[in-house]
């Protein structure tokens, strides 16, 4: 990172570690590494890119306000993790941040490294789908993952991610989502999440895993075009307010580390228990529509390798890969 | 293709598909759309190349001794495959065959599209391993295929492969060698090719697979590295004569084809049979080292879905990446 950059990062980490009290100019040098006409002149910057910050005489600066962003600084500002998002590439705009990841996790990114976009022009869903992903609306994030699992294993990151995704919303909103088998979270049969499991590998060994992140935040009802108006939906519909994206990745960051750590030492059993116990579709009757034929009955929960289970007259059917319909 | 790469490429297939007879210049420049003097003057350039043609007045050309090169015009010479093989990217040497088809892969490279190198500095085997490539002594190549199954089910096309190379050895040698799970071919327990079977995907879609596979065709036992000398042996070895490789790839490139399309319309079911009837070891104690515990047990075959059965106690336990010792 550049010296300029790096100030600019740690001054925001700092002011935003700080809200609470007022930090003076002198211990923010000193903690920076960086002269106080510096700080000053960066102060005089943030201000500039919408931060409100407060000067008081011989007391220093405390943040008031600052502005939704889920760049570098913003987001480490947050961060409780011990290996994910150690390494962050953060985009104003890009493609798609599964495309960035890709060629990234290729050049040896180390695991945990994520990629940020404000704004995705392609966002990639499931099948070649597209994701809408306006620009600050949301969190579009790519994960780079290297677990010394089977390619067969792969499918089980998708179901863990699911679980995380719906406990981070748990805990930063009180709502709680449901989960679509395989790669959808739901709230009031909405799609507010969508997950995306991509990786490159042999039959004995996953090279890496780019997990992808779509989530609707701050998207007003109008944004969505028509067509998902009726399939869609953010936090902020459905809690009725905005919310910080920065502290919300931290937050997903944190659910994931605890859950992939939980996973790489006991096995997928207990994220199968908590997956099932988030599914909104186990107990009722559902079509799966595979690549071969149609499969209708009801779902009864995940096999122990992480195929859905659908119950179909006297046969129990595992399900890889499908099309659901409740 | 260049123009001039173009012609030299048709007067090789043509010279390669004509063997028996005498080709007029006229009618061969007819066929390939140049003038005579440009094939005058490419067969002078084969002739400096090291192909003996043998010229007759008011008969034309005729080949009689070929040097033994895998080159697009080579290898295409010898085809009956539909769509396997059609697109052929041929370097005299690489790092690794499968690094250039990957890169291919994702600028679009259609399925059966191949890479050949004449040598390879850095092949690469499973699990990360070299795979000892050295220059014009065997077959080292990569093959993309974009088969619509699951994830889940990648794993059988490296026992398909297995089952594909059993066969086209058998054919161009009489030779029958037996399978060894998952990914080697050995003759008189001495490994004569290794597959490596890559890919790219998501959950529900693999976006490519690369298949990479090392032949020693032509090696001496002395080439081998000492290390090698005990494990290893090439055809030549085993049947006492040189063979061409560019006729045998294309041979490799029908077995393939033919079990492929047998696979994409009938499934899994008539592979398995192949495969466990050239296998070495079933019937036999093996021990299987996962990366989590070692299994010791008699093999007895493959499961639905393409894991390695080993029979346990009263137990059935499937494989699907471990170290097999019999």
């Amino acid at each position: 990172m550049k010296l300029e950059n790096r100030i600019k990062h740690e001054l925001i980490r700092l002011l935003l570690q700080n809200r609470s009290h007022f930090l003076s100019g002198e211990e923010m040098s000193k903690q920076i590494g960086c002269s106080r006409m510096a700080i000053w002149k960066h102060i005089e910057e943030l201000r500039k890119a919408g931060y409100e910050i407060e000067a008081k005489p011989r007391s220093g600066y405390r943040l008031q306000v600052n502005p939704d962003r889920v760049s570098a600084a913003e987001v480490s500002a947050y961060l409780t993790t011990k290996r994910l998002g150690q390494h962050i590439t953060y985009l104003d705009t890009t493609t798609s941040t599964q495309t960035v990841a890709h060629e990234w996790a290729k050049e040896g990114a180390p695991e945990g490294a994520i990629v940020i976009a404000d704004n995705q022009t392609a966002g990639r869903g499931r099948l070649g789908r597209n994701w809408f992903s306006p620009k600050s609306a949301g969190i579009w994030f790519s994960l780079i993952l290297r677990p010394q699992i089977d390619l067969q294993a792969a499918t089980q990151l998708t179901l863990l991610m699911s679980v995380a995704v719906r406990q981070a919303i748990q805990k930063a909103t009180g709502l709680s989502p449901h989960i679509k088998w395989p790669n959808d979270l739901l709230i009031n049969e909405k799609k507010i999440c969508g997950i995306l499991t991509e990786l490159r590998g042999e039959q004995d060994q996953i090279h890496y895993v780019v997990v992808g992140m779509g989530m609707n935040v701050n998207t007003p009802y109008t944004m969505f075009p028509s067509e998902l108006q009726n399939q869609a939906s953010s936090l902020a519909i459905e809690t009725g307010h905005q919310m910080d994206r920065a502290p919300l990745i931290a937050t997903l960051l944190a659910e994931i580390e605890a859950l992939y750590d939980e996973y790489l030492t006991d096995g997928f059993l207990p994220i199968k228990l908590k997956w099932e116990a988030g599914a909104g579709m186990l107990g009722e009757r559902i079509t799966a529509r595979t690549a071969k034929n149609t499969v209708s009955g009801i779902a009864t929960g995940l096999s122990s390798e992480g195929a859905l289970l659908i119950q179909c007259d006297e046969k129990t059917i595992p399900i890889y890969s499908a099309e659901i319909e409740v």
